[in-house]
């Protein structure tokens, strides 16, 4: 079946670029700016999963951003990551203002081997940067067959339950568990109704947004883009207010930046920097790895788990709907369609990157 | 500073009864079913502290269904609990369906001792019960300056993203983070908008709901709880369908039967029983102990939650607000009120417990 989560429309704001030239492309801008070969191409494949995802709100359209932080010298690109404490299941890291892409793969890759050795896997990182999507870390887990847990703080962008101004991350929860049968089921959500990419898009579309998704800086609930931009904010899940519990995804929001900012010693709350500067970021991480052999084996919890997606698919469907999902569904069957006809990518996005290329000086593969 | 999160009107539907004597008077009917003293004391603390807390939903107002699931013999008074798994950090137990709070109880105590032992706890429980107030053992947790983490799967309320009918439970997620100071960060929340227990206050006040929170058996967004009652279903957190975020609400109530049904081996889903019959319920719990001294030392961690909760609650006011609060703040204000003016507990409530009383055949201590 051929599907994707999101097309860019009309059908000539976007070219389609195959997702290894991409990958390849990408991970030459990072080398040129002296990232190491094996690092560029993490955060490569981080930025290429998103757009194969159907997130392009957290891929290559947010080079620029790294490269300006590699640029000015508040991200490095050859960081000494540190292991500050450790133990048999859990260790903390201290990502010296690294790619947040590169922390964060090592950081995950710590916990599996801990959770392959003594079933679970805990580790919290500071001083790291933006680490894309948060999904990318949980399906390393899923890889091997464990569940994968990744959380991070972010720069403040929402206004949480009675306040006006941005004070609190989009905070993200991700959540990647194995099944017997593809796809898994991943849930990779922020803790605001929308993250600020989505926004970002109806930017790019120049389209208004749905009524409720964020506030003007004077309070008012808005549904253009800009104003979010010009002081505004995002609402948390739930909305604005507590009617229809807006203080649920505000208390989501604090649990994954208790987590990632303050069990880290990163910044929390409205501290949280930007990966662009002008000072290092110092973001904080949450990931975890647990096998489920812990409590049952991995078969029967597989087999479950194909249970539980079969059951939720073929309840008896709401008549406002034509379908149901299963979380990761969308994105996967949006991997597997760009894998074979390209990502298509916003020709912004292409000119962006040529003027990325020019300036690191790569070579620029596509035609735009 | 006198508060309540929620006082019945009007005033001549209530009572208000000393908390120790409504606690007292609920062991005592337990133990009259032939559950033993200690586990007596258990349950009945778990149900005063929700009602102390100001969720009276999860309180003694649910007294008569546990009665009922120990009079069927579908909960065993005198279960035989079982650890099937054990390791360092991690436990498996068989509640051999007892009382969900006593068996819950019984969890969280190994998840605090292993968290002493090696900074992490993790327990998982099959063949429960309805345990009460998700809270409650985040904050057993809380009183070793531990995180508390608590989730269960409760019996399908909640229609999920597309789906007409009850598919899913309404699947708390608690986390209880220690401070400096009081009160303490304590979010205890369904995954739906609102717990059954909402629905069924306002049942008993004759009222109309918000709009919003739930749907008639035709898919029909209803505001009258009867027809919640009559087919109807509740809502995840972010409403029906995708637009506001429904789909996250969804996610996270899968994710957290993932880890209470899934992953236990008990009921999950649709499949998931009642406190009352005619099947054992077999409830799934999972339960997390976190020593935060694994990665910052405990002072540091209660200072910066206190500096937190200072920067959320002195945000910049949205003129819609009057105050900003913190999670666990309304039910610590709460059950400060309490025990000292009492417990207000319906008229209706007061009338099923004297019911309770003489089918048990205890004194009812109480004047309605």
């Amino acid at each position: 079946m051929e599907y994707e989560k999101t097309v860019p429309v009309p059908s000539n704001m976007y070219v389609r670029v195959n997702h290894w030239k991409l990958k390849n492309f990408v991970a030459e801008v990072f080398e040129a700016l002296n990232v190491p070969e094996k690092d560029a191409e993490i955060v490569s494949d981080n930025l290429v999963t998103a757009d194969l995802r159907g997130i392009e709100s957290h891929g290559v359209a947010r080079l620029k951003r790294y490269v300006d932080g590699l640029v000015k010298g508040v991200v490095k690109a050859r960081p000494h990551i540190k292991v500050l404490r450790e133990g048999k299941v859990h260790a903390l890291i201290d990502g010296d203002s690294g790619l947040g892409q590169v922390i964060g793969f090592k950081a995950m890759k710590l916990a599996i081997e801990k959770a392959k050795k003594n079933f679970f896997g805990v580790v919290g990182v500071r001083k790291s940067n933006h680490y894309g999507i948060a999904g990318y870390y949980a399906l390393m887990a899923l890889k091997e067959d464990l569940i994968g847990v990744s959380l991070t703080n972010s720069r403040p962008l929402v206004a949480h339950t009675g306040a006006l101004k941005r004070t609190i991350g989009t905070n993200p929860i991700a959540v990647a568990v194995p099944t017997a049968r593809d796809p898994p089921f991943v849930l990779d959500m922020a803790t605001s109704i929308v993250p600020i990419g989505k926004i970002e898009s109806y930017r790019r579309k120049g389209e208004e947004f749905t009524r409720g998704w964020g506030i003007h800086k004077n309070g008012e609930i808005t549904t253009n883009p800009e104003e979010i931009f010009e002081g505004g904010a995002l609402v948390p899940l739930g909305g604005l207010g507590e009617v229809l519990g807006g203080h649920k995804g505000y208390g989501l929001s604090v649990v994954v930046d208790v987590f990632s900012g303050i069990l880290t010693g990163a910044n929390w709350g409205a501290y949280v920097g930007a990966t662009e500067g002008p000072e290092p970021s110092n973001v904080g991480h949450f990931f975890a790895a647990i096998n489920v052999e812990a409590f049952i084996s991995l078969e029967e919890f597989k087999e479950k788990m194909e249970r539980l997606k079969f059951e939720l698919k073929n309840s008896k469907l709401h008549p406002s709907f034509k379908k149901i999902w299963i979380h990761g569904e969308k994105s996967w069957l949006t991997m597997k369609t760009r894998i074979k006809k390209g990502i298509p990518v916003y020709r912004k996005t292409m000119e962006m990157m040529e003027a990325v290329a020019k300036e690191v000086g790569v070579k620029f593969p596509f035609k735009v």
